[in-house]
């Protein structure tokens, strides 16, 4: 049998192969860990590796793109070595990366036309004052108003009193020459334009001033803070972390039940705060030898569900929690940074975006703007998932929204061995067709503590499609496998001995939990189902479906079909946008016309209230099953568990 | 020899007099302590009594008005006992007041066409929101909104995030029903009507809820408050106490210059707030079984020299000490109550009345304002002496305005014995013409300590009048008193003996005092020369002369023209009105228009700076005499030192 020299680009040595084995293979005898986390079945693409040189055969691409393939990627538990190669392995962590980035994000450049001059409302004015004398007594404040008026044509300029304590010394230190900066905004209420000042420096300093702001969002699970370059555009850096107010509850319900005792309203408006500041610390501290001030951002955008926004503001939010669900506002009013305690320029004005209603909010209107849903003429849905679910569909002509309660059963909560998304949670599984047997991976590696949404959803899907489960989510307790048993609750699949746990038990899935999530993913089927017939168009004709949210950085969106979460389409009509909120909110950060778009899109959106439409109940008891009732709506599975079924 | 029967009211048994007696004699027999602080002379009024029956002949009435002498008073010095009387003694405070009330408060009385839902800024508004469904989400603040424009017609309504932060609890507290207090300004920049939120209740409360605001005075060394029911234009109570800022500095430069200190800023804000929450919680306190709230009270007017303004909020007003003499702000923008620490409603909009320069403030814009000057076809003369001095020239067709560094000399301040008009102080004396020995009045009676401002100025004029010194103030040596003496800074005039005063140290007016004064009253008198001359006007033809301020309420006209401090002009075209200040302010505080006229004025004054007017130096240089270098322009003053000199 022939032999073939196999050389990988990270190790001194090659190694021999006889002819037909797997660059697994390979690898495995050069010593080199080749994470497969699906088992080696080609199903995960974890196993990416590049062919630099040589034959080799493929026995499948799935999960790599075309371009990929033409780039020489090649799944290594799936391609037969044909020759003597030159393998190059990514690191485990560029591999990541890299998938990371082919299904979640999109690059983030700076928009082309971008003009700080014209669309920045952040301006730096550089203006020479007349000095008084004894026939122009003309008192410091108004000498200012007049230039600023001379230069921007604007008569309303709100000052604040910490600005004012300074004008009289940054006047005369600068020799009458003095830097300004404005924040110039269009008033809603009265259709005007007008400025606050937001700082007041002496002289028209040489050395380039950093011109900075801050685009935020504010999401229940997590908080984004980009540090943005006003001037050139560019975002200087990036932090997430966890909102902190998760101690106090996983979901919007649960803070704002927490907030409704006694202190809790402050108390969970201090813990964002405090996460928003560390952020900020973190974007600011030393990046390439480069650090920036605090006093130096000039503006916050921040985009959040109206729950976070009504918690940053120290509102409570109870009335969002019961019909007929009001907020106590979508528009927040002008507010400086140190009314709220943000580690910036204290004068900065706090600008959030606009939402539409209680289960709609600022992320969703930056989200939609981001997406561009909003100008395309193509029928576009908009789904954003983090612990709530929003929908929107719509293109430029129309926009319609709704929001179902997703409830935080993908976020892990609710589920007997659920977990969030963080180290040691399983984020993808795949069950052997014949054994039953699952193969997992594990965010940070490790032995398993849990499962986090996206490892629920495949194994939702896996258990179907293996016929664990059937349609009705009931568990056959006919299969020969000591991984299905009676529980406590019910019968219960085991997904991890407490042997290989973490810490030292059974990793189950529960028939509750099995409800649990058929009810979520249920609500969010009848949200896509309900919109449509709203608008009289059919779901089946949307052209591009934009998947955002940090639910949607690590969906599978076959098995998210396969258990009927998300419509039963082309997989090339699906996108998945990332996090569409701090995307959106940065453009809005940039460009006054982005912001005055945003609050378009949120007046635009026409919102419809699920809790008191019949037809969304219908729906959601239609999309209770796997993957639905109406097989009809699921053509691609309902064909794979015909194969299946003749297989049998 | 006939004797008469003499009762007093105030004792029981009555007293026999020989025919030809005084009321004093009378008084002394019985063993009433009548006050006679002139020695007797008629020219102190102090003494006055009532004659309830009886005959009586009058030998002086000078110092009683005719109302006064319409109504019985008699002065007990000089009035004798032509029969049986009876006498009533006011007690000594009564007579104190009445004078005082005489000579220097005008009766401040509600405006006769008060209709505070017209006139008043603040509102309250009872408004019935429609409830929230689920066909109507719109959120808590915008249905608030919308509800106040229906009322208002406004469409600019700031509410703070205090309000907001209340608003969801509040209007379902109240079942949708909510009362609102709004203040409605319109705003210069842009000659618009705003709004601001105040407070929100829920409900339509039965029970009137009071309506409070505050015109307050900031005075360089008196704070007064008055507490007004808005409603009803009442003043519920008044209260003045020093401005706590009087330890860091006795007038306006001082505290500029402790201001630039270190901390010196905060500091004197600190204490000026202090002063104003103390003079709050004084007129908030139990009087007659009724204690206001102070979140009840929504707006405090305040008028003040333009560096107190400037100290209030924290200004370090270094600018104004200087050439060009430039503030910081004439005119303060909107801030919250919270902003400033005032123990109020903290959401009530702070309104500082309008200046006009460095040292012509808003106490002024609001005296020319309840004088009335800027409403007669009479050409008037306002002047404004508290620490410094203020002079306003003009009538309705025309105002200037000027300022005249007159320093605290009158105020005690840079004199040997000086002090300010507090217990110990003598705040009016006589010399004997023949033996030169004085006799005074000491404020709260007992041993005197020094001399307060019109305790000056009658002294000056006293020793002038009696030949104690010459027209350039210098002492006559020659004369024959042991009060006349060498001292350490050349000839003095000892006013009181060491044995005879409070601290056993001699009471002396000093040469170097002598001039400082001059100082001071030349100053004045220059701004009464140049302000006329500047306008083509001739003092002379100055129809009444307004004289406001602290400074004016113990002033004595006569004494005052004796030293050229106040022009020789009939004395029935002066008046007194006090504190000119607060009353502006209260008027301003009641209503919106009066604040308006109040920015007319401020911005309708025209500014002299005297500084640079040579023509003011000379007629600075020309009133350093007594009582001028120019007789002719002192002519009643010529005559009577005529007359002394052919008594001589």
């Amino acid at each position: 049998m022939a032999e073939f020299t196999v050389k990988f680009d990270n190790i001194p040595a090659s190694v021999i192969v006889e002819a037909g084995a797997l660059i697994s293979d390979a690898a495995k005898i050069a010593g080199i860990n080749i994470l497969q986390p699906c088992g080696g079945q080609g199903r995960c693409g974890r196993c990416a590796v590049r062919v630099l040189s040589g034959s080799v055969h493929f026995r499948s691409t799935l999960r790599l793109s075309d371009e990929d393939v033409a780039n020489g990627y090649a799944l290594a538990c799936q391609t037969v070595i044909g020759g003597n190669v030159l393998i190059e392995v990514p690191q485990q962590e560029k591999i990541e990366r890299r998938l990371v980035t082919d299904r979640t994000a999109i690059e983030v450049s700076v928009p082309s036309q971008y003009d700080p001059y014209n669309d920045q409302s952040i301006q730096k004015l550089l203006l020479t004052l007349a000095e008084p004398n004894l026939e122009d007594q003309t008192d410091d404040l108004n000498r200012l108003r007049i230039a600023i008026k001379q230069v921007t044509g604007l008569s309303k300029i709100s000052i604040p009193l910490s600005a004012i304590i300074k004008i009289g010394r940054v006047l005369r230190e600068g020799n009458w020459k003095t830097t300004v900066i404005l924040d110039i905004h269009f008033n809603h209420e009265d259709n005007s334009e007008e400025a606050w000042l937001i700082d007041i420096f002496p002289g028209h300093p040489l050395d380039e001033m950093p011109i900075l702001g801050l685009a935020i969002d504010i999401g229940t699970t997590t908080v984004t803070v980009w540090l943005v370059d006003l001037f050139s555009g560019k975002i200087l850096s990036q932090a997430s972390l966890y909102n902190q107010q998760i101690s106090r509850g996983e979901d919007v319900i649960s803070r704002i039940i927490y907030a409704s005792k006694n202190g809790g309203t402050v108390e969970l408006q201090d813990l964002v705060i405090t996460t928003i500041n560390d952020l900020i610390e973190t974007v600011c501290s030393d990046k390439n030898d480069q650090s920036y001030k605090n006093e130096n951002i000039y503006t916050p955008t921040i985009a959040g569900n109206s729950t976070m926004i009504h918690l940053l503001l120290g509102l409570s939010a109870s009335t969002i929690r019961f019909s007929p669900y009001i907020t106590t506002l979508n528009q927040v009013p002008m507010l400086r940074a140190s009314q709220l305690g943000l580690s910036i320029n204290p004068s900065a004005v706090v600008d959030c975006l606009p939402g539409v209603a209680s289960y709609v909010g600022a992320d969703i209107s930056a989200g939609v703007y981001s997406s561009g849903m909003d100008h395309t003429d193509m029928l576009t849905l908009f789904l954003d998932v983090g612990t709530n679910g929003e929908i929107v569909l719509g293109s430029q002509e129309w926009l319609v929204t709704c929001a179902c309660s997703a409830g935080p059963a993908f976020e892990g909560a609710g589920v007997a061995s659920g977990m969030r998304a963080t180290s040691g949670a399983i984020e993808e599984i795949w069950i052997n067709t014949k054994t039953y047997e699952p193969t997992y991976r594990v965010i940070g590696g490790g032995k398993p503590r849990g499962l986090c949404g996206s490892g629920l959803i495949n194994l939702l899907a896996e258990l179907f499609m293996t016929g664990v489960i059937d349609k009705g989510g009931n568990i056959n307790s006919h299969l020969d496998s000591p991984r299905i048993r009676e529980g406590k609750h019910g019968l219960e699949y085991v997904v991890v001995w407490a042997t290989e746990s973490q810490n030292n038990q059974d990793i189950v899935l529960t028939r509750v939990d099995i409800d649990n999530l058929l009810r979520v993913k249920a609500a969010i089927y009848a949200g896509f189902s309900v919109s449509p017939d709203s608008v009289g168009v059919r779901l089946a004709d949307t052209e591009q479906i934009f998947i955002g949210g940090s639910f949607g950085k690590y969906l599978n969106v076959e098995k998210a079909i396969q258990i009927g979460l998300l419509p039963d389409l082309s997989w090339d009509r699906f996108r998945f946008l990332g996090n569409t909120a701090v995307l959106g909110t940065y453009y809005a950060l940039l460009d006054r016309n982005a912001h005055k778009h945003i609050q378009d899109i949120a007046s635009r959106m026409t919102y419809i209230e699920l809790s008191a439409d019949n037809n969304f109940y219908e729906a959601f008891v239609s999309a209770l099953f796997l993957p639905h009732t109406d097989l009809d709506r699921f053509p691609n599975i309902a064909q794979v568990l015909d194969i299946q079924k003749g297989d049998d």
